[in-house]
């Protein structure tokens, strides 16, 4: 699930969060599951990565990663990305693109000392993507950090990411592939609503 | 679906269709959709979308696509694409890099004539992702190719999109959030496998 506060007015969010409203009365399965989508400028490679949205507040889609990542150094190099949902259950599939940035250090210090234990342990001990010589050792990493460390410290190579979308598409899957395609993008400071073909 | 065509006995492609056969045991939905993410460099812009994937061919990865389409032209400006499979039943993510190519004219008027008419008459009538004045139009657009073209006829403006990944990460998800993260990436024409952190 995602948690939505203080949601922005505005209509792409109206509609995102109809949507948002009829793929959980459809019990969508890892409704919060959102492709994020980057390049990184010097290695000039696109990548992409399932995460766990969080919270969209007002305008802002949040999620939390480890800022050594792979991910986190594309940002740095490029700061536009693109973030890809998909809710089969209702056949839609929603595509935004926006710059992307590091929430405050304070905002993820109280987030982090409101998580599970659980989580925060692996927050700590893992160099997140980096090689590690097997599976085992990453459960030895994990054991010796839960023993180690005080667990309610958010470590500085940790936290939120916050981006806020400059456009929205609305795909709506059709069977005869006749699929509805909204866009909505910021022109002048407005956003603008045109219908793409499918 | 997709369909496996004498597929690489190459280690990721094995692992591949290891992962694929479970997701099918599982009766994974949408086991073909795929999130494509690309770069277009005279936009500086990161894009993706999830298109379905047809077939794997010896180590090709192909799906079809209409080749004035806002990712084909972020393919011609920059080859290098990232795939990415989520297959929720088994809580596994797959994800590529890979450069991508058209398919031959053959082989697209191939395919074309063998697949339903229903699905060739969107092919024709419409000009992917251009605006249009309303959903109607699209609708009026259909009938009118229904009824006035030969619907066997591959358009030069449609067709296949191949990939042969050079980097594979097969990551398995874990309820402690210990996911297990395998990579396959050809160094000096081979695939070196490393473990990476969760």
């Amino acid at each position: 699930m995602i948690k939505f506060n203080n949601l922005s007015q505005e209509v792409p969010y109206l509609i995102f969060k109809e949507h948002y409203d009829r793929a959980m009365n459809a019990e969508q399965k890892n409704i919060e599951v959102i492709a994020i989508s980057s390049y990184n400028k010097e290695e000039a490679e696109v990548d992409s990565r399932f995460v766990n949205l969080k919270f969209i507040d007002h305008k802002q889609f949040i999620f939390f990663s480890n800022y050594n990542s792979p991910k986190s150094i594309a940002f740095d190099s490029h700061k536009q990305i693109s973030a890809l949902f998909y809710w089969p259950f209702i056949n839609v599939q929603i595509r935004m693109k926006s710059e992307i940035t590091k929430t405050s250090i304070e905002y993820n210090q109280e987030y982090f000392k409101n998580r599970s234990i659980a989580k925060n342990v692996l927050a700590i001990s893992s160099n997140q993507s980096q090689e590690i010589k097997s599976y085992e050792h990453v459960i030895r990493k994990y054991n010796d950090t839960m023993d180690n460390n005080d667990l309610l410290i958010c470590p500085d190579y940790w936290g939120g990411f916050s981006f806020t979308p400059y456009y929205f598409e609305f795909w709506e899957g059709n069977n005869s592939r006749l699929n509805k395609r909204d866009v909505y993008q910021i022109r002048d400071k407005n956003w603008e609503h045109i219908i793409i073909q499918p």
